[in-house]
């Protein structure tokens, strides 16, 4: 099976049904659970059991570089991605101090950090599983060539549909990244494939002032406009190509794979939004799949959720990334689920 | 020390520095973790440490009957309170499975439900702590008379506040509760204290239609009317004794014991706000030391949420009570404790 042959995720129909039905059942108010109800049901739906089990979290974080970092679009260099990525994977990064705290297992996978390879005795330190998938050293510079050409573009794919389809153990993935500038290819991709103007869906990403986020825009609208005339029909892989990621690419693929798969998805903010935003032009369907963990104050983010109408489950204004704050969101989830296989039914209770 | 002494709380301004001087030096984009990071600093002030430890969650969820209840103001009869009770205490309840998922000790506290006390081999059965401190069996309705003296307001006071400033153990509590018709008592307490109109503060609790809603306002607006004038003054106490419930006498106590011992509070929804609003008028700086876990869908919950300047962690639809939407924030909050304590910083990096 490659990724290329998922082209529609659908959830099971009769799952939700008996779901639906075995809420109706629980000994409390009806729909008094609110939105605990919905994601009950949708998991349902997902795993194909009217009692799904979302007890092993594993946690992907793709991190890679991108070439337009050169436009200083961000407020951290470049190397900020190889720093942090060691962080993530030593257990010192916001994201590994949650998913010790959360139950959740981190796998950290570099899919084109501008460094060289970790040495292995390294890698061997590292708190968390590390995999080694580096297509190239950062893509190339968006505003004069594609980011990547279609090899790299479908190895970086094929890298986080493995990653996924490979898993025996993950019941629901978080899904979260890492990369210095990956905020402006994340604006190119929606200016893109929305068509909305490069300003509208620019933001300060880490910390960026106003003159500093002006300069992003330019720079995001000159990418667009070479993708319009490279790609015109605007298909998304080639958008994807022209000025993505090599770990939105992976993520693309992570997503692809989670539905061959039928595991649940929990996306992070405007990035991994993106990403899903392409998926979602591939495999129909995919909505049925992921949860939006959280609202991203990235300003792009809003055309995303009433484009892909999320419906975020947390707004704790985080925009760090790694997964993090879609990572918050997988008590609630759990608690969800948990409801559901546990909770005492009106019969049991002879009413 | 009665709770009678406890007039004001006051977060510690050194820890609270130093916390924020903490979450600067930390090797992430500043404020780029949002609310975790308010979350953070809150905690420090509370505990006075720039490293606070909630790693011991404590749910307390007490539970009593109403007099008001006798007018139909519920979609379930009063029976409910001793049955979800038991449920709860059995490890059958939403509040009970979230409590195991979630890692918090559950307490579930008797202070007036309209039942014998619990045979003592009923209670050893039952799969979380337990604690018989019925004051009497339900209030008496708040349209006629008084719905407790002084003496037995004072007591449920007491059954809080003991409890909590007995408590070696617990870092951090979620506040909960069990009580048919206490949506009722909750509206007349908000429309007494804030001078709102009943029909404004009164929604479908657990699931009353339009019709038995407005019922429902004319029976809270009867119970005000008499409230307003047997208490002119509006004296928060007052009106907790004229309309309230001993359930939330006690969560009054519990909140002016936490102050007390310094220990963070979650609140749930509109039933344990209402009681935070009396609390509130007791203990100056209350504020200081609560989070409100959820925004509840109850209409009055608004107004609460504008004159308490509450900030809700999650808003997830669910108007269960027991204390389950409250706990779902637990994980958030303990995530932005480990973060200030675990994350890198700056100075360790060399940067």
């Amino acid at each position: 099976m490659t990724w290329k042959q998922v082209i529609s995720f659908e959830p099971d129909c009769k799952a939700i049904e008996a779901a639906k039905q075995r809420i109706e059942a629980l000994a409390i108010p009806p729909g008094s659970l609110g939105r605990l109800h919905e994601i009950a049901i949708k998991l349902a739906g997902i795993a194909a059991t009217p009692t799904p089990k979302v007890n092993f979290c594993r946690t992907l974080v793709f991190s890679a570089d991108h070439g337009v970092a050169r436009h200083n679009v961000s407020a951290f260099p470049a190397s900020i991605t190889d720093i942090n990525t060691r962080l993530i994977a030593q257990g010192r990064a916001t994201i590994s101090v949650l998913a010790d705290l959360l139950d959740a297992k981190l796998h950290v996978i570099d899919v084109g950090i501008d460094a060289d390879k970790y040495a292995p005795e390294v890698v061997r330190c590292f708190a968390h599983q590390f995999s080694s998938c580096k297509i190239r050293r950062g893509t190339r510079d968006m505003t004069l060539e594609s980011a990547m050409t279609v090899k790299e573009m479908e190895r970086a794919i094929t890298v986080g549909f493995d990653l996924v389809t490979d898993d025996r153990d993950a019941q629901i993935l978080v899904i979260g990244e890492m990369g210095i500038a990956n905020t402006t290819a994340s604006s190119a991709i929606v200016s893109a494939l929305l068509q909305i103007p490069a300003s509208e869906v620019t933001g300060p990403g880490t910390g960026l002032d106003r003159m500093a986020v002006e300069h992003k825009a330019r720079i995001v609208e000159q990418a667009v406009k070479r993708c319009n005339i490279e790609a015109p029909a605007r298909a998304a892989l080639d958008v994807l190509r022209h000025v993505g990621g090599l770990e939105q690419a992976a993520m693309v693929g992570a997503l692809i794979g989670a539905a061959e798969r039928r595991i649940p998805v929990i996306l992070d903010g405007f990035i991994v939004c993106a990403s899903y935003l392409v998926a979602s032009k591939i495999v129909s369907g995919l909505d049925a799949l992921c949860f939006a963990g959280t609202r991203s104050p990235e300003i792009g983010f809003k055309h995303l959720e009433s484009h892909l109408n999320l419906k975020p489950i947390l707004d704790l204004n985080m925009r760090l990334g790694e997964g993090s704050a879609a990572l918050l969101a997988y008590p609630i989830i759990r608690a969800a689920v948990g409801h559901l296989s546990s909770g005492a039914t009106l019969d049991e209770l002879g009413m």
